[in-house]
């Protein structure tokens, strides 16, 4: 519903012994399937030997009873949800991860989360060697960088490292060897990666601390930014070499929405940081109103924030239906403006003959937005003042989600008060940028990175890249 | 996850002229899914020709575009929802709903919200005459019982009318026939029947007005406990023969946890009656503590009603996992739990180090509370006091809900002592018996049946019936 | 491709203990496969528990191992396949048999081939007495009528009994209580049924020995025109009542066309039956040529007939793609022409510059042969001259089969010199009615249904009938 | 059924402008299906943007009307289908071709149908430089090294000649650029390829000519041994500097069994090669017997071969159940056993009381002869005389096919009269080697592959190979 999204989260286990690897991962990436609805996948490792399983779909669908008995037992696995394009089956299933790879040391299994800003450059490096790609994703470049350091290095986590001195921009990454399981984390932490340990001892490494949840494992850490964690034999070592290497610049919008409420990102609740927000916007743009509502599921910490901040009572505004799942819309439909009606209904009791105070995360193009708004009037709604617990998004993000481009972003176009007239609403409130670090107790947001709404960029920005949500088309280079 | 089930939903379309109303009903019964989740049914009624589908599953699942394309247009359709058995796949699908008969006047579609009392003698009745029965559900009783009517009637809704006078017990039903509409419902008035009316002037029938919502339409009224009213060329017509035969006596629990709380049921809103619940529950078994939470999604309601009356805030203490369907569950994993942790984490900055009100809408078991009370207490929650907004089920329900078996029922067995240590909770209180009529303003909860926690039965109760859960092993009768 | 269809094909297990009768009807199933092939079920009976599973599709589609493993193990199983219509899903689920029914004195499932000449006046006698139908299907009509029987009869074989009294037509049927499998055939014998045993001593029974063989079955013997065969306990009895009543009248198609050439119908081979017919062509319509090919399937064994009486060398003319189940006809195809060369093709070698006697098992509208007569010429036959192991049809059938409106057939609106000339052939020869006793060595072909081809019905003719193929609209009785 | 197996099949359209290239490909490759049955997949060619869909499973299983909509309308489109492992799902798919891959100047997408045998050295080669395999198949390695080739070249065809000089062994290929279609054929032309034209003036390249006639279109030529065909804008052109390079050397195999009868491969009509094979039977192994029957299907050819020369009556054997497909095997059940009956039947009719000729293509391990015998015997054949059209099996094959290895040939373990006894014939016959040619009239086979029977390999033998039916475990190599 015209959001922005995170392109993947990851998940892997590393067992002491042969066990049900698939059914932990499968529970893991199912608690992760909000970072990508696309596709998904699992690689069952059985000492050495892989099974595999990738296809287009949310995690329940693809992975049914006969798939997970075929992918069987094993000592590893490693899984990944993708938010993807809308591509063809064959190339949604192929741009699928984990990808599997043989290269001459042998085999691995790569996931990843996360985008790399100079993949074009080390993709034309590679195919001047006559390297062949198989996809347009940066996770075949990563695969083929590591391949590329493993002929020099001693081993695996060696090629990893080396690799990291070549590959620029956000990754999350999960590499499982023939024996090895390795995760890292780029130097500036832009996405989340942490492991945890169940009660059999066997370790769990995730996107987020709720996957760890969903299977009973306890958190140990986070992976550090520039950090190596290698899970091999009885030992976990740790590679450092990277660290510090660059200014910390974690995602800012994975407190925001990216992230669950439930998790607990580098030592910080996400769910304290939406309550926070929406005390912020309490304080920044308070209103005389009678209730305060959220959007579910995102707008609702930040409303509970936004009613004990202004003392205004919070009230259920809405049901959300709750099987939503791939609906089907009818041709004959006015496709749009059902699809709201579906999703959502307003409970009219908390609402008629109100002001209302509406709380979102975020506001993108506005439209879904206009049309909440004019569901909370139907229902009899006196007034309705809306406040985002995002600021507005004015910049393209290059690292691994799909902020549209600029043209489509409503607070590029528009000045407050034009915005307040498309959504509808009596008053607007977007949280100020300069209080973003109250979200998470940081002054001036220090260590985070929050280039979409500042154009403040951590890196370098891409000159030009093999787009991933749009097939380029490869003719124009003349065969 | 051990609830009590509403065994259905319905849903009819009366268009002016032909139109997409596959469509309209696919929606409706999407906003009644929570009323069934086992199997639906859709039939298209284009001028006289039925086209129809029924099948096990979601109604996402079961009405891929394909199946909407082959159902087509028309002028009336006939939805239905329902909660059944974990049959064989062939038996789900002939039970599955609106069931289509031909009879010596013509043709028609039943389907059928609540349960007969008097089907077993009826049953009995029909089949000492050489009747055969393709199924053992009431739906099919009551088809014969208006057939036999109707060699008698001038008209279908007459054959109703005649039909009210035979068949006892809680029966919404929707009847469509070639050429009209006819909704009826029992003279008690157990489960809500209402209709309303599209911008384009179609007429929508539903169990709950939030499928109104959902298709757009406007709330007109809710049919009369005993009415029948029939959708006939351009006219609206009610017989009202059996209207004031029974003392009314609606479902309580319609209020508590069957609708949606954007439903409203009988003029009274649902999510209002939940919050009612939840002040009574504050004001009955007040406690000192930090922050109320509910148990999601039904428990939320109740325990924003909690925290407005006691002052405690309101938290956000779950997330629950959106993508919830026909999630696998591995066979060699601790089932119950898992799905639990599955299902539900804890938010663990709401609750840790606090002293926590948690508000579910009934207990049945405890088995589930017990669960989840758990995961409270492994967050850091330092007290945990349980509320429920039901009183304790007591007595078996003949009236299309499945209250288990008194043997299961919690309550039944064991003190409140030891209820609250089975739960594993400091306190526990359920809603006050005399203190129901307060959800909806009515002194003594008079016009409704509390029968399952008071075991006052509004109508005789059967000696025998066709068990429509456990298929009877129809073998004793000797062939 | 524009064949005669036969409606039904019956089977029956009836085992010493439970065991997997499911599976055995599976086999036996896939065997009759011919018999239709637009919907299937299964019924599995352990000891009165009735496990089913029915829809539209081949045995191997319908019947997955998850759907085999639901049925589970049983010590009986009543199993059919039929061809039906192209109706919307819900429908043909509901047609698909066998049907399963409870009545006072139990449960029963009852499988059926063939059609009754009185069901429109069986029917109409009981909606008059208020009963209802679910389906348009005979089989229900005959459901209803054994059940009716049954409240006067001290058994359901006697029952059978007296509903053979009343039902008038061609009918092979299974019925299965709770305890007991019944075979019965109509008086006049117009489709086949047989039972046989396995190894273990359990007993079949069958369409065809095809499906005997199948599973491994000998052939007993075949029931009788107008028998009942009662499996119950450690005997079997008979009823022979009927017997005699009307002068046999097996359907001569079944050993033209219908049955497998495996097959022994009535102590007689298909396969010689038909070899015969090919000899006889020979005789009737010599001509000079180069090699004698059939049509593949059900024209090779007449082609062999043709061969050995003339002289003149068999070839294989066509090869048949044998991986034809569901094909993909695109839409942008012109597809007719199409889906015989996908179908079928050519091999040149045998053709090329000969002149071929092509054999098919009959003609029915002419435009197959003359596509298939088209492909011999493009692949430089040089003359081309068409037998038909049938003559011609004129009749409409009446016991089971779709034999064509006789608009559409080729024979009733041509003569011999126009066929030849609409086909495209050098000469073109039916067999002559008066030969047909000669397929099965019987003088005039005396006990032998021949009504398609000479008008010559052997029972009254239906002057209405529920209209099985073609879904009557039942709006027109007014409701 | 325990046969040797073929390992791919080949198509491609080159059509003059935007057409339905997806459904050609579709019937294309549904007559090719004989050449593979466990994976298959299609790629359309939109003016340089691809579109494909691959997976597991038969063309019309596969290609779903669905899955066809998404494919669209292109100007060139290459298919495939492919016998392979019983992988792991995401394994066989990602195996599934057209291989389609990005490489320097573009994209390229190839079908191989073949074996290479120095596939492993030419890899080793490729992953010392750090090259990444996504796959164990051939076809990867020809991708890589037409793109290092094109490094150099100024045209994708010449890479493709560039590589025919690095490659050895067995290859049909088609190689579809954004622009270009290439067919090329290993200079020892041990597979099929030809093209064809449509009456519309597009071209059509394929394995087989039977697929030509599928899709309408005429014969040109075969691709010459060592030839590359250009199909580019208006005009075809040939590079040659590969023909003559080395001694022709067809698969002989490919006449006795591999291609559909219908097919002419170089020239020579593969069911007139069978034909002879049963005449050379004939007369090397003649017997006093009352009829000749061939296995279906592969062996009818040389029965009506055999039975021409020796003049003993052909006839029909057995029916072969044409609803084969998936078919469910039970667990309870003999499953070997049940096999064979369930797909073949006895004509009793036919062998009862007579001494037998049974007519096979080839016997590869006799267990699969030795039930057909036992079946012919239970029957009523009084003699059986087993005659295989194929010499015995003595040498695996490196060429593309999956000959057993030599423990399970029986030719290799057992003397004449062994494996008549273990099949329990009365006398058997194989071809003799020495009048192979015969088949096709040629003096010697001379210009034909025969090593499976004689062990002359045509190549050098590889003495290493990256499995592709065994996926080596590669945690070998170290990680």
């Amino acid at each position: 519903m015209n959001k922005i999204h995170e392109e993947c989260g990851v998940f892997g286990v590393y067992a002491k012994e042969k066990t049900t690897v698939a059914s932990t991962t499968y529970y893991g990436l199912f608690a992760l399937q909000h970072r990508g609805q696309e596709s998904c996948g699992i690689v069952v490792n059985d000492d050495g030997v892989f099974q595999y399983h990738k296809d287009g779909g949310l995690v329940n669908d693809v992975f049914t009873p006969q798939v997970m008995q075929k992918l069987g037992e094993g000592n590893m696995a490693l899984g990944h949800v993708r938010y993807g394009t809308t591509a063809a089956s064959g190339n949604q299933r192929l741009d699928a991860q984990p990808m599997v790879i043989n290269h001459i040391k042998g085999r691995m299994a790569v996931a990843h989360n996360g985008s790399i800003i100079n993949s074009f450059e080390l993709r034309q490096e590679l195919e001047l060697e006559g390297s062949i790609f198989h996809t347009t994703s940066d996770t075949e470049v990563i695969s083929y960088i590591i391949t590329k350091e493993r002929l020099k290095a001693h081993s695996i986590e060696e090629a990893v490292n080396g690799a990291m001195g070549r590959i620029k921009g956000a990754y999350s990454l999960i590499v499982m060897s023939a024996s090895k399981m390795i995760a890292a984390r780029d130097p500036h932490g832009f996405h989340p990666l942490c492991y945890g340990v169940t009660p059999e001892g066997n370790y769990i490494i995730a996107s987020e601390t709720c996957a760890l949840d969903a299977v009973g494992a306890s958190f140990v850490r986070d992976i550090l930014p520039g950090e190596i964690v290698i899970f091999d034999g009885d030992e976990i070592r740790t590679i450092q070499d990277h660290c510090g290497e660059e200014k910390q610049s974690t995602c800012i919008f994975e407190y925001i929405y990216f992230s669950r409420p439930d998790s607990v990102v580098d030592g910080k609740s996400v769910h304290a940081a939406r309550v926070n927000a929406g005390a912020c916007l309490a304080l920044e743009h308070p209103v005389q109103a009678d209730v305060v509502i959220g959007v579910p599921d995102s707008g609702l910490d930040a409303a509970i924030g936004y009613a004990r901040q202004s003392g205004i009572p919070y009230g259920m505004g809405f049901i959300k239906n709750k099987y939503i799942g791939r609906t089907f819309i009818a041709p004959g439909q006015k496709a749009r403006e059902d699809k709201v009606r579906i999703k959502l209904n307003v409970v009219s009791e908390t609402v008629k003959g109100k002001r209302v105070v509406l709380v979102d995360d975020s506001i993108v193009r506005g439209t879904t937005s206009a049309r909440i708004v004019k569901l909370l009037r139907d229902a009899g709604a006196t007034e309705v003042h809306m406040r985002s617990s995002a600021p507005p998004f004015l910049y393209p993000c290059y690292y691994g989600t799909d902020v549209d481009s600029q043209k489509s972003l409503i607070a590029v176009n528009h000045t407050m008060d034009e915005i307040k007239d498309i959504i509808g609403v009596d008053s607007i409130g977007f949280l100020n940028l300069d209080h973003l670090g109250m979200l998470i107790g940081v002054p001036k947001c220090e260590g985070y990175c929050s280039a979409c709404f500042d154009g403040q960029y951590p890196t370098e920005v891409p000159t030009q890249k093999y787009d991933t949500k749009f097939e380029r088309k490869l003719s124009e280079r003349g065969e």
